[in-house]
């Protein structure tokens, strides 16, 4: 079978995507000391599945196995075989049970500490259902094995967190194709549309750019009008009229990797062109603080150590925000366990950990009718915008 | 905020529908002596959440309990109510922590027997992860209750089976599309295209009728000529000729339930408008064995029962396949755990369950070049085809 130019091209990206993120799990499994980082998975139960193997779904149970040394290797349904050939060095496709295989490469390999994609705190890396926890500690048994099973949370965090440039690359085309939606977006916008028009415009759009929301799409884009309710609500029926705000937050998904960005507009009034402070000091308090989070975010800071100053210099001009200063940006909108975040009851597990380069975060200290965020790159050499940051209310007149 | 009606009556159909599965899930926890069916869950992680919410996302770690006596709780993060609103009898909306409210509804309620999403053998009932699992069991310890927690095989298992009558008639929908876009199709169709050229048409026509794919996009539709590779396989630059037989297998997602139909052209060659053997008999042979299963599918019989006749049926006339003769279908494509397949290591414990009235099965014993899949309601009066049976090839002259 001759297979189309393009999709030669598509899959040959993620054969290539992928044994990035292979030689990136080795080199942790070395570091931190694990034999096999082993993902478990059935009908697409595994969000890291992207990340091992390329696709989303393998509908029969698969035991994908990375080792720090030798060979790695997947058990598949034959029906599966497709999604792991390329990316895998060795593939046992079963005909009918995966036990026998997964017990024969356990026995030959004989890994010490084998880590599985469990977790407390990150739901992207706990992918392991428990019912699929008990099926595997029923095969290991017989070996001698379950007290070999370890959280995956060092590799699979990082694994996920931690991008490579392919995945930058990825996450910035996201990034550009929403910024020109926000550019379609403003020619088309003006006072008389409904929260509910803006949204059906911005749906249309993605389409006509052939991307996905980013999240759930009801809720993606979240449209708000300053005199409409307040965050994460569906848009309603409210028209903009002069004298409003009009904040947007929206990201898309291409090639597998998200944006999450917020823009805000206004709509002068007829009798004064500037923005009344009700609007303008938050807008400048949102991207005071957003210019602030870039300074501080670096390798080695603590999350709470960046949103702290940030909810600090908020507070000095009046505003709260309760949410996370940002969360991280990948596969999924919400990415990566590690947020930038306060240290309370809600953040506190998530907001301890410790920024590293390569992770991409969002900076979102929104208040009110106020939505400003930006996506950034960690580097050792201080943060990255992947694409400029709105420094100035966007006038439609 | 004004709602508008279209978003009114969807809202509405939703609130009912998920008042359906409650009613029915709390009749079951009585059924099977369960106190409380607990779904605990963060950022989409569970299957089951359409079912007990009618949403697919929650993004807070969320308890949603409903109990076999006595008002249903929901505990979810306050950014998730509007989610939850109208389905719940009790709603704790909290800010920080999901723990206290918990202990609170559980000192209270004091349930004996806590029935949680996880089961070995069923992907679709087994939504919780073992980090979730984790987190649940600490939670639990301070209360002396982590030996109430069961498998809420019994009660998720036939919630997500046992369809209503408005389920039903969503997934009658979702067939009717489908065979609509196969209408379609059947006009479009002529020697000369590819599969590929196929798979575009039916993509564009699933665009056309705003309905998305049952399964993953790239395999939804599966298009494959006689002369082309077998199953589950992108489609290929393969060209129909004169003499060939075409197999699609599709489905559409539509209202959140699905279908899975298959069916099969055949067109002419010049010299003889009768297909070959090659393709009559097997044809047969398949319809044969699709109107034998819809005999003896009924309540009480084990899927074991109603695959054995019609798998010895298909080898009298010399063919094989190696798949179960046909799975369940809801809001998954492969959905309920039980199947109707072989006693074999793949098939054995989902093949070994009873059929009941109110599950809808996908009837396809396969072979090579014949696709034929029909979608079926068992009832306590027999079968129910959701749309008519293909009983003849689709000749395209």
């Amino acid at each position: 079978m001759t297979i189309p130019q393009a999709q030669n091209d598509d899959e040959r990206a993620r054969i290539a995507l992928v044994a990035e993120k292979h030689a990136q799990a080795r080199e942790l499994l070395r570091r931190f000391d694990l034999d096999c980082w082993l993902t478990f998975t059935r009908e697409g139960s595994d969000p890291l599945l992207p990340f091992v193997t390329g696709a989303e779904y393998l509908v029969g149970t698969s035991a994908l196995m990375i080792f720090a040394d030798g060979p790695s290797v997947a058990i598949v349904a034959d029906y599966d075989r497709g999604q792991v050939d390329g990316v895998f060095d060795l593939v046992h496709a079963y005909g009918l049970d995966w036990r026998e295989p997964f017990r024969d490469v356990l026995t030959d390999r004989a890994p010490g500490r084998i880590a599985i994609n469990t977790s407390r705190d990150d739901h992207g890396i706990d992918g392991l259902t428990h019912g699929l926890w008990l099926l595997l500690r029923d095969a290991l048994e017989p070996l001698g094995m379950t007290d070999r099973l370890v959280s995956a949370e060092e590799v699979a965090g990082r694994v996920r967190a931690l991008k490579t440039p392919a995945e930058v690359e990825r996450i910035r085309r996201s990034c550009d194709i929403t910024v020109r939606i926000f550019d379609d977006l403003t020619g088309m916008l003006r006072p008389g549309l409904t929260e509910t028009d803006v949204h059906a415009i911005l749906v249309e759009r993605m389409q006509a750019h052939e991307v996905g929301p980013a999240w759930e799409a009801s809720y993606c884009p979240s449209v708000t009008t300053s005199r409409g309710v307040g965050g994460h609500t569906a848009p309603g029926l409210v028209a903009i009229e002069p004298g409003d705000a009009l904040r947007v937050d929206f990201g898309v998904r291409h090639e597998g990797y998200c944006s999450d960005l917020q823009r805000t507009w206004y709509f002068p009034s007829a009798t004064d062109p500037r923005p009344p402070a009700a609007i303008a000091r938050p807008f400048e308090a949102v991207r005071d603080g957003i210019a602030l989070a870039a300074e501080l975010l670096a390798p080695g800071m603590s999350g709470v150590e960046v949103d702290s100053p940030v909810r600090s210099l908020l507070a000095e001009r009046g505003f709260t925000f309760t949410h996370a200063l940002g969360h991280q940006l990948g596969r999924l909108c919400h990415d990566g366990g590690m947020v930038l975040g306060p240290d309370n009851a809600r953040y506190r597990d998530r907001s301890r950990g410790t920024v590293e380069a390569g992770m991409v975060f969002t900076l979102e200290p929104c208040v009110g009718p106020i939505g400003l965020e930006e996506d950034v790159l960690v580097t050792d050499r201080g943060v990255e915008f992947l694409v400029p940051p709105q420094r100035e209310l966007i006038i439609v007149s």
